[in-house]
């Protein structure tokens, strides 16, 4: 199995060695399975899952796109919008593209008060992650800007508790 | 212990009850076994792994932030840089933040030549993600501008053949 993969590698080298020199004419033409395998995420759909103010895109899913251990989101929140207070059994992970606001986590293994949340200014160029089932909320506190993240949760379909 | 996290929950709702309202001024001072919980990206630590014209930053990863399950990159070509020709045991999805570029990607499923890599153009806000041991290269064939892509994968850490 090593070995096929080896001769797949040199085969893809050679090859690549008799291609023209990289342009940037290059296609994107192709797909898999019907999708495109390079999708531009401007045209990719959104859903609000009826939250006032969300706007929800699905980079790369289990449903859409067949991934099994890793879901990538693009979400954005309208100033004051936030995500419910949950959990979840999976690890996530942010990052902050515009815009600033406010997490709250409640760390299961905080020593002194278990439960009770604290804040953490979030802001664009910043990431975070959630522990596993730490309970926890995301809210646009800036009355001025959208708040929109990447999002990557693992074990997908994500299940909320 | 279904019952013990719906009470922290309803607790962390309560306490969020008693909060005062929301507001940027929130703390962005604590940390998880004294790393920061929110870090600023533009501190965090660039690597090249001896690859020149590379910019690797760790945004979240397993020997770092201890994440098990997935792992978050920045990573940055300059023009005419480009990863090897390579593939790995596990799932990776692409997100273009900046720039344009080439992904040459040789599907084991392909059915009339395996092996053979086909071309596909990737720019600034699209994304794509490579199936699950498909041999392939990323290549900044932009004469003019860096190519800038978040990188996410799945297993931790990454182990290249």
């Amino acid at each position: 199995m090593r070995r096929m993969s080896g001769v797949l590698v040199l085969i893809f080298y050679i090859l690549s060695l008799l291609l023209p020199l990289p342009t940037t004419t290059a296609s994107s033409c192709c797909s898999i399975k019907g999708l495109s395998l390079v999708r531009n995420i401007s045209e990719l759909p959104q859903d609000n899952y009826g939250r006032g103010g969300l706007s929800h895109i699905t980079l790369a899913g289990s449903a859409m796109h067949g991934l099994k251990e890793v879901e990538v989101w693009l979400q954005t929140f309208s100033p004051g919008s936030r995500t419910p207070i949950h959990r979840h059994s999976c690890e996530e992970i942010f990052v902050v593209l515009k815009g600033s606001g406010t997490l709250y986590l409640a760390s299961s293994s905080h020593e002194k008060y278990p439960g009770k949340p604290q804040e953490y200014f979030v802001f664009a160029n910043s990431t975070f992650h959630i522990p596993v089932n730490d309970v926890h909320q995301v809210w646009n506190t800036n009355e001025h800007e959208d708040l929109q993240m990447l999002v990557i949760i693992s074990r997908p379909p994500v299940k909320v508790l």
